[in-house]
């Protein structure tokens, strides 16, 4: 759960992002920046802030905004009524981001799991994106990924998004986020 | 066609427009920008700059870059092997562009039709894209934009993009651009 006052500081601060990527975004979606905390309400820890751009039957296109050592904690996205799951491709604008997947676990990791709930990270082998680098990942594969110290704006093209249908590793995360 | 030297001076120009919009792209990305003026060997008028992120048979996202005036001739994505056509959302990130889809005609529209092929663009129903305005178009709907005066970039979220599958509606155009 996460304060309105929260909630409109996180917005306000991804809306800088934004401003000073460069990046032109309307007075309707300023409106309808989500902020997630997963349910943790460790907001600084374990959130991400998101634009919707678009989300269709067939297609989806997100910009999403870390903070410094922001988390968006480890899932992945299962088949859903017969149809494969969502594929999806992070290409970083600004900042720096850490990607883990399946694989190699990589030695003296870029990120730290966020406190507290480090058995709920799995998968460790570690994929840095640069601004203009990205990496697609295919369906039902456990992701997690975190900011570095400057934070990150990441574009997310994908499959449908149906963000209901993620499963986490951590069961303490909802994925549905509650302003009080 | 377009010669070695015209494909370059292109390819260089919409590489500063990427800079000025502080897009980042990497050399790999530099290396494939594409360049196509759709065989009517006028790239100035008729034509588009193109960098492609990610294709694969599920979605796509690619940034396009027109120079001022420039335009992407009228064309639309029919249903291919039993699949629905290519869904697309155009969103400008710089500039100033002008779409046109079936409806009604717009009067005194911002755009000119190229000069000769006029008879060729058949929907003038007239959508202003500016910089954070994005336009969601349904399968086989005929279309064409065009920059204006100051060039624009758009970013275009897609289902998989087949160009070898679009039909334009000026039979002399060829989708696949030859480079002498």
């Amino acid at each position: 759960m996460i304060t309105r006052e929260q909630y409109e500081e996180a917005r306000d601060l991804a809306l800088e992002y934004f401003e000073s990527a460069d990046i032109a975004i309307t007075d309707e979606e300023k409106e309808r920046i989500e902020v997630a905390d997963f349910g943790l309400s460790d907001l600084k820890n374990t959130g991400l802030e998101l634009l919707v751009y678009v989300n269709t039957t067939r297609c989806c296109a997100k910009e999403l905004v870390l903070f410094p050592g922001q988390t968006c904690p480890e899932h992945k996205h299962p088949d859903v009524e017969g149809e494969p799951g969502k594929e999806e491709t992070f290409r970083c604008r600004s900042g720096e981001v850490y990607l883990y997947v399946p694989g190699k676990k990589t030695s003296n990791p870029k990120a730290k799991a966020p406190k507290g709930r480090e058995k709920y990270y799995t998968v460790w082998h570690e994929i840095i994106l640069k601004p203009g680098e990205q990496y697609t990942l295919t369906p039902d594969t456990l992701h997690w990924f975190q900011a570095g110290s400057e934070g990150a704006i990441v574009s997310e093209f994908s499959t449908k998004s149906r963000d209901e249908a993620d499963i986490f590793t951590d069961p303490d995360i909802a994925r549905m986020t509650k302003v009080k």
